[in-house]
């Protein structure tokens, strides 16, 4: 054997899911850095602060149709057979917050987001009315406030808006531009940077294809992070070395390194990572992913995870996931349900487990069915699978007709 | 009243859901057009074909672990106190396919992804074996095929990938790698162009802040659709026709026009765009959104939607979808899961309602809770629901504990 291969090892303990994370989230961490941005420019990205209204949304009563505004109790009676006459006073625009007022008998015509004329309590829809020059027959009567929005009922002054750690949608940052807001305060994108690492993959060399690369880049790829495609090196240590020490002067908050980091003798990543930084923990009772090592190295999280393709996607989006948490407060990248599962699972080996199942939904709700596959390089498996579920490392098992909590990962059919 | 407003009208008739949508898909659009591109670009389009591969993957028996490949026979009562001794002939490195051979009494050291040796059925894990010299002592028996991926175990030949009108995700395209394909052929993104109509959203002279723009943008943005913002336009005919001519010319295979679509006399939007095209259909039976019209302007779907946020964005939602079903075969852009509605919601009006929900895990399974607030230009409502169910039109109302249909639209908690 050359030289540079040690005898194949064994992790020294490994440790659990909890302890794991205990580890991760004391370790102290570079700050992900936050800046304020245009709310336009903030789809996806998580929210580093609670946003409280100061203001009501409407900020007065106004129409929510396009009809004329009335007094309620002034067409109480109406119908199409016997129409109340109403006489027009005028007519009041979207958005225009001029001061008008009704008496009893009159009426304004009114658009879609004009503000109510005081003493009017209602409008009637266009097609519930018939104009006639400057008086209007209506048919139908209304009830109070009715096709009214009131001020403050959309957003009412002092109202939460976004809390830290949400992840803004399209409808948050509406809701900031409603409230007047030119700003947020989000956390930058997290730069991933993902290399991989083996002699078989090196592209024109390699005889395997890389999966594992592509799978992680487009997996965790999303409006909080940026995945950046750092390359293939070979298992040689003198690579693998001044590849990091390149990538460590760029601006990465997360490194990832795939392959290279099981128990087999030529795994050197865990021998080159720790010339650079410390470990945080090597090796968890997971499956797939146990051989997932952190290492701090100045500040920044090294995740090593497997080169198996289902194993390291699975072990990076739990450890990942916590890390974001921990860090900025990150609430849900993924939707959970809970489903009821199909069919009795073991778990027989004292190992925190992620059973791959599809989700179905069915006449008595969401079931969940077990995947038999379970190898770690399975990449078929996810995408016969729509959801994860996870078996606590205390618990041999799941029983058949058992309400389990799915982490959505496809579409749900 | 200036001269250009007409009086406030009536839609004709409005029609039912399913007669809209036959309408909308009986038309003959222009194609979307399709394109070959790298499986590593391919994140999130609309697959335009199906593709079955051709190949077995893996291509031979590898080992799923870094280990000793042996016979399972020959390790059958290996324990921890008993160790059985077996000699090492070598090693396989991962990814090699050189042509071994074991007998009786022998094994490989092997690595993840190696090719396992003829007569080998089996591999011992690195952690169930000490290794001395040229021996090892195996601490555990195996299974027969334990620790061995099977070629063709991840992906058999004659395996379907993926469908036409499927949402490429990182494992479908981590897929396409795997089976060894360059391109895939899939839908161009989808260019939807949005306007605002408005005098009062006008950005200077408006009283109004147009949030349902940045909505739509927003909520629309995809990996299959790009939206393009193609600004506010007062409700001066002569403005928004100067707008139409310009765009008409640019490359978009959607267009929607929000305001100006609702009964008022100030509804130039119809006026204008029918200049230009035919009317599919104008009003449709649901709620929020009735006002949505369908123009086909030289084969391109001109959706004109309500000013406000929450009806634009649920009737477009509906429409859209419906259409890229109908031109791509697009199979599911959202998540839809089924739930156990917690109290009674009438539906009186005749009308298809999208009852705005919010998605809670309970220990008996996923509840939706119906929200009370229905306006259609209840921005918040946005916020606190996550998931919206649709009650038919010709249905009064849907039951306590009824389980409904629900797609999901934010985060599950």
């Amino acid at each position: 054997m050359p030289s540079h291969r040690k005898k194949m090892g064994r992790f020294e303990k490994l440790i659990t899911f909890n302890e794991a994370v205990k580890k991760l989230t004391s370790t102290s961490w570079n700050c992900i850095p936050v800046e304020k941005i245009d709310p336009n420019d903030s789809l996806g990205r998580i929210s580093a602060n609670d946003v409280v209204s100061d203001v009501d949304v409407p900020s007065f009563n106004r129409s929510a149709v396009d009809g004329y505004a009335v007094i309620f109790s002034d067409v109480s009676g109406a119908s199409e057979f016997n129409p109340i006459t109403l006489d027009i006073l005028g007519e009041i625009e979207a958005g225009q917050s001029s001061h008008h007022s009704l008496e009893t008998g009159y009426s304004y015509e009114i658009y879609t987001g004009g503000q109510i004329p005081d003493k009017s309590d209602s409008v009637v829809m266009a097609e519930d009315a018939v104009r006639r020059g400057d008086t209007v027959e209506i048919t139908r009567p209304v009830r109070k406030y009715e096709n009214v929005s009131r001020s403050g009922e959309d957003i009412s002054n002092g109202q939460l808006i976004i809390s830290r750690g949400d992840v803004i949608r399209a409808q948050h940052l509406a809701s900031l531009i409603a409230i007047g807001h030119d700003d947020v305060e989000v956390f930058k994108k997290v730069r991933m940077g993902i290399i991989s690492t083996g002699n078989e993959i090196v592209p024109g060399t390699g005889s395997v294809k890389n999966t594992t690369q592509p799978l992680l880049l487009n997996h965790f790829q999303s409006g909080y992070t940026d995945t950046i495609d750092l390359g293939t090196v070979s298992d040689v240590e003198k690579e693998l070395r001044s590849t990091l020490e390149k990538i460590l002067k760029e601006d990465l908050q997360v490194i990832v390194i795939t392959g290279g980091t099981s128990l087999g003798a030529k795994d050197i990543v865990p021998d080159v990572v720790q010339e650079f930084g410390s470990l945080v923990f090597g090796g968890v009772l997971i499956k797939p992913g146990r051989t997932i090592s952190i290492y701090n190295v100045s500040g920044v999280p090294v995740f090593c995870v497997s080169g198996l393709p289902v194993a390291a996607l699975i072990s990076l989006e739990a450890f990942y996931n916590e890390f974001l948490k921990h860090e900025t407060g990150l609430v849900g990248s993924r939707i959970r349900v809970k489903a009821r599962l199909t069919e009795r699972v073991a778990n027989r080996d004292a190992k925190r487990a992620y059973l791959r199942v599809t989700l179905k939904n069915t006449e008595m709700g969401v079931v969940a069915e077990p995947l038999r596959i379970t190898g770690s390089g399975i990449l078929s498996s996810l995408l016969k699978a729509n959801g994860l579920v996870v078996i606590p490392e205390n618990v041999e098992g799941l029983e058949e007709n058992e309400i389990v909590d799915v982490t959505v990962i496809g579409d749900v059919v």
